[in-house]
């Protein structure tokens, strides 16, 4: 709720009503707190020196909604890898990530390029 | 910072460092960071009575680095509005929103469909 009253606040992202009297079927986290989330767990999970930078994210669904006291885990899948051609010492990779709840269920997935430091500048 | 801290905690996105040691040229703001904005902008200009969900966002591109003390501006343009056939009373709305800094340049672009109720559930 505190992510929702800073960046997402509409009814369904912040007060808990009735189920019926909400679009989503009760309170609901933002998609862009699920992103959020899931950027910190891949960060966490990530071994690159020097980081990683998203420049394209393509196909961003939410199948599921997000509730309260769910537990997020991302599955990330490296689809291609290559070399910049431009910018030397730097790679491309495009990947997969898939986030999903305690319950396995998907709650959002998207496409992902990013740059990050080549392990050789060749 | 603070969102970086909790959501992106990579070293471009949290130290003031020299240029050439960043790849992004500079501190600059994680892309999650100006989504989440730039719904927070969308939401304060929005007149939906009920809110409008997200359900799928494509092309989502950052073309240039946010930098601290920049200002940023939504632009959203309608594509397609059209009654949901699977949910009665709701309507579905495609739309460009476009993410610009305080030089007019584009941070920030996506197209996005989302669901809201419609003005007659006819």
């Amino acid at each position: 709720m505190a992510f929702a009253r800073q960046f997402d606040p509409q009814a369904f992202h912040l007060k808990t009503k009735p189920k019926e009297e909400s679009l989503l079927g009760g309170i609901a986290a933002s998609g862009w707190q699920t992103a959020a989330i899931s950027m910190r767990l891949f960060v966490d999970m990530m071994e690159v020196t020097g980081g990683m930078i998203g420049v394209a994210v393509d196909g961003l669904r939410w199948p599921r909604a997000v509730r309260p006291g769910d537990s997020l885990r991302v599955e990330i899948k490296i689809l291609a890898a290559r070399l910049s051609t431009k910018r030397p010492g730097y790679g491309v990779l495009r990947y997969r990530c898939i986030t999903r709840n305690q319950e396995n269920e998907i709650v959002q997935r998207f496409l992902a390029t990013a740059i990050l430091p080549a392990r050789t500048s060749s």
